[in-house]
């Protein structure tokens, strides 16, 4: 069976950028989207073109230099936002037009004070004027994590209808679990008329930490769009992180799911971002954090120093990373002392590794980390006769 | 219907503290211990004993200061290491010995060079001889996830005969989804016999960002204990989010699960391990970010001002943060603006802000972030005539 393609639609200039104290500026913009492009995402959300000059100036200019990617910009239902984002899109090669509106009771009542009816009128009304501009129109249906099922697909049916291509189905808050936010979509994908006209998009926040599960089980039940930035930036806890989705499709095939990306870059990627916005990555970040693929404790270092799959199931040059690190600490055990003693310089004897190692633990207990330099001191001081390694 | 208790089995002293460069002395251990048994926490992992001297003291004071929460010590299936955790034990109210031994076949095969009968046999042992020390005692199969369900539950079978009263199932790698996560624990409560006298305990890792995932999954399918660390710290991309586990248990009350943790000292508990172990937490961290609960869209903002359900499912006081922040970026809003602004003491008409909004993207678009004294001179610089708010 061959897989199929999940889209990667990727939102760190757009929904990341909405960090506190992270404002990136056009030229930096333009240097990440280009990345993005490389790195092989199907779409770059490139900003929210009526919030301000500069991000409708970002988003023109990100038009002009991406070769491959469909670039979008962000609306609210409202017609002067889509007339705006059509303006900033002129310049893209494949522009799309992201519009929609809150569809929950929450969003409904409180923020627009409306009826079901007026919100399904005014969707559709976006949609309509967003097709009048550009073929590609996204509809996002805010706090659809929270919205009724029932009335979900009856707002995704009056969309497509009026052409909208990509069906964005938001955990705004952060709130489902991944079997619900699952069955939200395999409801959709059976009960709206006309759903094969479209694609079914996942947009999941970190909140309480499953944007990568809630997405995952969203493609696991048909989406085939996932909402993501690098890093998992963006407002609050975050958003889902391009990163995690990709390996977990990439690194479980019965899944016969794919994506385009490049997975080589990813690395790289992680860490332009992270320095344009002055956010560090934090160093247990899954998959680019610096941490990620090193081993500290005696029984794992034991492990992949035997065999690199008893505990790493990532090859870290897949991701961008040049090797796996032995880190010494006072929870190594003795494998993992020779195996760096033996990078230094020093191939030791079972019983002289003994003698190496009491001393060893002595300077772990009171260090945080053995470095090299520790390693030669250690040997010397250990008072043994050793053999210098090839 | 009553909720049933899942406990907290917290192991930040143990497998968190494995991260290479954070390495805690036995004096910030024990304060660390005494603020874990505050929060509620059910078990403790102390350390591992046997590792170091140091590890061996810490286990030993861990066991005088804490009152209420079971204090544990690691081991492998040895003989040694057994004896030496139940030694450091003794000081402890309630010890348990945590003892255990790879099952997936890349661990027998390469790290014990055994056969399948070998490691029940060496299970069983260890189980029966940590049983000789102490009542309490857990078995972890080590890399459970890549474990085959069938011998995974002839394991459990053999070591609940012998004693075991905790039942660790950890995905060693990080390399489950949750649904198979889930149908593990499934498998094992419906097929293993005898299953009623132990405790299913999930330990999941984070290498493919879906620790938190899984042990929502373990728990919905029948574990009764996570375990987990302050800030998800550990090894690699480290462990599941105590944090992540408690608030979602605490926010679906229909998965009928609960836990005993004061909620309201999560965020100061995060904070003294961050500090302790100079790991800083990053801003986005689901529930203890500096981020978690601050919003900068303009989008968001309005609909947190009229109403904070609107975009916040968590209290942030439920969690020992004392408020969820309005931040003035070039993504704000008006009505985020005339909230600040008001704050600072200028009660702006809808004319007045409309010409205060302009100035203020102008800034805004320079600057990160705008603070309260660049509301003064953007108000000051638009030229009108403001009432001062009461």
């Amino acid at each position: 069976m061959n897989s199929e393609k999940v889209q990667i639609f990727d939102t760190t200039l757009r929904d990341g950028e909405q960090v506190p104290g992270c404002k990136l500026d056009t030229e930096q913009k333009v240097l990440i989207a280009g990345r993005l492009d490389e790195l092989g995402v199907d779409v770059i959300e490139a900003g929210f073109p009526i919030s301000s000059p500069g991000d409708f100036r970002s988003v023109q200019e990100i038009g002009k230099v991406v070769k491959n990617a469909t670039v979008c910009g962000l609306t609210r239902a409202v017609k002067k936002d889509i007339e705006v984002a059509a303006e900033a899109l002129k310049s893209a090669k494949h522009p799309r037009i992201h519009t929609g509106i809150g569809t929950s009771e929450s969003h409904i009542k409180y923020k627009f004070n409306a009826t079901k009816e007026e919100i399904i009128e005014r969707a559709v009304a976006a949609v309509t004027y967003a097709k009048s501009f550009v073929e590609d129109v996204e509809f996002y249906a805010e706090d659809a994590g929270r919205t009724d099922n029932e009335f979900l697909a009856r707002v995704c049916e009056a969309v497509i209808k009026a052409g909208a291509t990509v069906l964005n189905i938001p955990d705004t808050t952060g709130y489902c679990l991944p079997e619900e936010y699952g069955n939200k979509m395999k409801y959709l994908k059976e009960n709206v008329t006309g759903i094969h006209k479209a694609i079914l998009s996942c947009h999941c926040h970190n909140d309480l930490g499953m944007a990568t599960a809630n997405s995952i089980a969203g493609v696991m039940n048909g989406a085939r769009q996932i909402e993501c930035t690098i890093n998992g930036i963006g407002e609050r806890a975050g958003n889902t992180s391009l990163e995690e989705v990709v390996m977990i499709m990439n690194q479980h095939p019965y899944l016969n799911l794919q994506t385009d990306i490049n997975t080589k870059l990813l690395y790289d990627t992680s860490q332009l971002v992270s320095e344009s916005m002055g956010m560090p990555v934090q160093p247990n970040k899954a998959i680019v954090g610096s941490n990620a693929f090193a081993h500290s404790s005696g029984i794992h270092q034991d492990g992949v120093i035997k065999n690199r799959e008893t505990y790493e199931i990532i090859d870290p040059e897949a991701v961008g990373v040049n090797t796996s690190s032995i880190i010494l600490t006072a929870r190594s055990g003795r494998a993992a002392l020779a195996y760096r003693a033996k990078l230094v310089g020093y191939e030791l004897t079972k019983l002289q590794l003994d003698a190496v190692y009491q001393k060893f633990l002595q300077v772990a207990d009171k260090k945080k980390e053995v470095n090299n330099e520790d390693i030669h001191m250690i040997v010397e001081q250990s008072n043994i006769q050793v053999q210098a390694s090839a």
